[in-house]
């Protein structure tokens, strides 16, 4: 193994200092909670506090140093993660004895992700520690990922960039007759080539997401399961969203709306393109789907709830007529506007009738877009920072309609 | 919503006489296990048994029709599945109401997926149905999904074909000097174009892939959290795994490890390619694998344990020499020589040192592999079917290393 490239150079190791000041964060919780630890397991959380994805159970005690317990790989983990304990382990057996080898004894109340550990995983670890009451922190974390460092903040910047480039490519690519597969498929190898990671994490339970969505035309009136104001006919139903065999035609609107990773953070980016030209019903919702951006973009700052701008852009979209094709139609209508992106997709805040108040460092997707039964879909998606004084527009590339041909 | 393009016409529904076959087997379970019921909710398992991933809960009797309780998109449902019991759901509260409704009571005893069902989530079902006791059955839906009806082989068939269709492309794409990113993008490309529908479902805990693995020389060393014999180095600590910037050279293997994905189901194979001339040492360690695969495939037939095949691979590699080397090096080494494929990819039949013996319908994976530390990885894997006297092969490109350039 000794040689073999465990880094790759491009890439940003977390630093030292993010993950300790994300044990503070945790250890403040941990503390307010009355838990004497928590054990971390699932891999969006494992890479924030660690630094590592590799196959282990991180121990952040309510004072002093974590440990990474590692079963697959240590050696990778010790030059991923700057944690400085890291501990090979055979197996979860051991890891009892471990851990009161290294902190003396296991806390009566240790935090758990219990919103994404399935339950023979949790069964197994209290067979392993019964007189351990486990309590669920996976809340806690998600609120604690929500508001982001600027290091992270210049991580989700280069995601966005990937979608920015790529934006700039699609004239490029985009024919009359193109299948929405054979579309999205050059599209993503630019995303790709620039460095688009590929895997979309998700929290919650049966989310899936590919690369985002590629739809043309009525495609794009298209709902389905996921959480989401638009889906797309998909390939099958056995994925029921993204791209189909439809062919893309003049004068559609066809939907870019994209998911770039880079370093496993999340950028959530839309932008409407056209061959020919655009029917005016269709000109007009998009925008009003600028206008709702804008009426959010103008009362958001630290402190407003996620209510207020959901109220907001529903207010928006009703002042342009267009209040029934608002974020979907019928019964594929969603209730909020935007989310939370960083390491996960669906992450906090959800701007939805919600009481959560925006705080600096949070960062969101803020994605008005209106469904037009037998036109298409239309709409605009940016990623945005909360700051002191209001938002900054991460996702950087012009908002005009593009045409193409 | 009455004009969306829900279906892709391009797509193959599950028939009817599949789902009433399957909810057949499952209530085979139920009776042998006592439950008065089954509560399906996770993506595959609802496409299996329903035909549909519409936001679902299904319900499953001991005895009669299974019935469908959709929270978004019963219209959608009601196309994509041959069920005639499909029930629009307002909001979970109601499930209890519904099932009294359907089936007089709701039984004491229910079975659900406890090994992929999240914490939070079963707690939620248990304050719905404060009298049921659920039990686990999620290892019983996997042994029944190990076992594919004709009509799931030829789904199989289809995504086998993707794999060697792209794989004939190759040639066409490969060049020196590429990174290996960018090399990926454009052979994902053509995958998308034929159909490749992107997500790949795997059911364990933190399990993640995107395409498989495109890696060249040193790369196909870089072991991982992953279980699986190569992992690559990866864009970042946060991805861990699959291709990176390194530039392909010349006279280094390039591993094609791919996973097509078209109606859900999944197949698995890997090829070798070489701009250039490969060394001795790996061409050796290539007859070394096709070596391992033909001993393999002369033992298995239904009634022969995983252990069987297992030992019979370690005996098939050791005879050449190559026992240290054979599926990773040092502490990145897996103890399987394949797996089960369907629609997850880490499907029984696991080929490691279990008891479970093949039967006919069983498709599976056979990846014999080596890593050759400060050279590179080199093998092969082909999708096979277990027929009645032994296996076919459903991946069919040749076997050859394909040598570019």
């Amino acid at each position: 193994m000794l040689h073999a490239p465990l880094l790759e150079p491009r890439a940003t190791l977390v630093p030292a200092a993010e993950v300790a000041g994300r044990r503070a964060g945790l250890q403040a919780v941990l503390a307010a909670r009355e838990l004497g630890a928590a054990l971390i397991v699932q891999n969006a959380d494992l890479y924030y506090f660690s630094g590592t994805v590799q196959k282990s159970y991180l121990s952040v005690p309510a004072e002093g140093e974590a440990t990474l317990f590692v079963r697959k790989l240590a050696e990778r983990a010790r030059l991923e993660s700057p944690l400085s304990g890291i501990v090979e382990l055979t197996s979860p057996r051991d890891l009892p004895a471990l851990l009161v080898e290294r902190y003396g004894a296991v806390p009566a109340r240790v935090g758990l992700e219990l919103d994404v550990l399935p339950v023979n995983d949790y069964r197994r670890l209290q067979k392993l520690f019964p007189a351990v009451e486990f309590e669920d922190i996976g809340h806690d974390i998600v609120r604690q990922r929500a508001v982001k460092s600027p290091w992270e903040v210049e991580r989700i910047r280069a995601a966005a960039a990937i979608a920015d480039t790529v934006c700039g490519l699609i004239p490029g690519i985009l024919r009359e007759g193109q299948t929405e597969a054979e579309f999205a498929g050059r599209v993503e190898a630019e995303a790709r080539r620039l460095g688009h990671e590929g895997i979309i994490r998700m929290r919650g339970f049966n989310q899936e997401m590919f690369y985002g969505q590629l739809l043309s035309g009525v495609s794009g009136t298209a709902a389905s399961y996921l959480d989401t104001p638009l889906a797309g006919t998909g390939l099958s139903a056995a994925v029921a969203q993204g791209v189909s065999f439809k062919r893309i035609g003049r004068d559609e609107p066809v939907v870019f709306d994209f998911v770039p990773v880079r370093d496993g953070y999340i950028a959530d980016f839309t932008r409407m393109f056209v061959i020919g030209d655009l029917p005016g019903e269709l000109r007009r919702a998009y925008e009003a789907a600028c206008h709702v951006q804008a009426a959010v973009v103008a009362v958001a700052r630290p402190g407003v709830t996620c209510r207020t701008l959901y109220e907001t852009a529903l207010a928006a979209a009703a002042e342009r007529g267009l209040a029934e094709s608002f974020m979907g139609h019928g019964a594929g209508r969603v209730r909020f506007i935007g989310h939370g992106v960083g390491l996960e997709l669906d992450e906090l805040p959800v701007l939805a009738g919600s009481d959560l108040e925006l705080a600096p460092g949070m960062v969101f997707a803020l994605e008005p877009k209106f469904v037009l039964p037998g036109l298409g879909a239309i709409g605009i998606e940016n990623t945005w920072l909360v700051g002191d004084d209001g938002l900054e527009r991460l996702t950087l590339a012009a908002e005009n309609i593009y045409e193409v041909g």
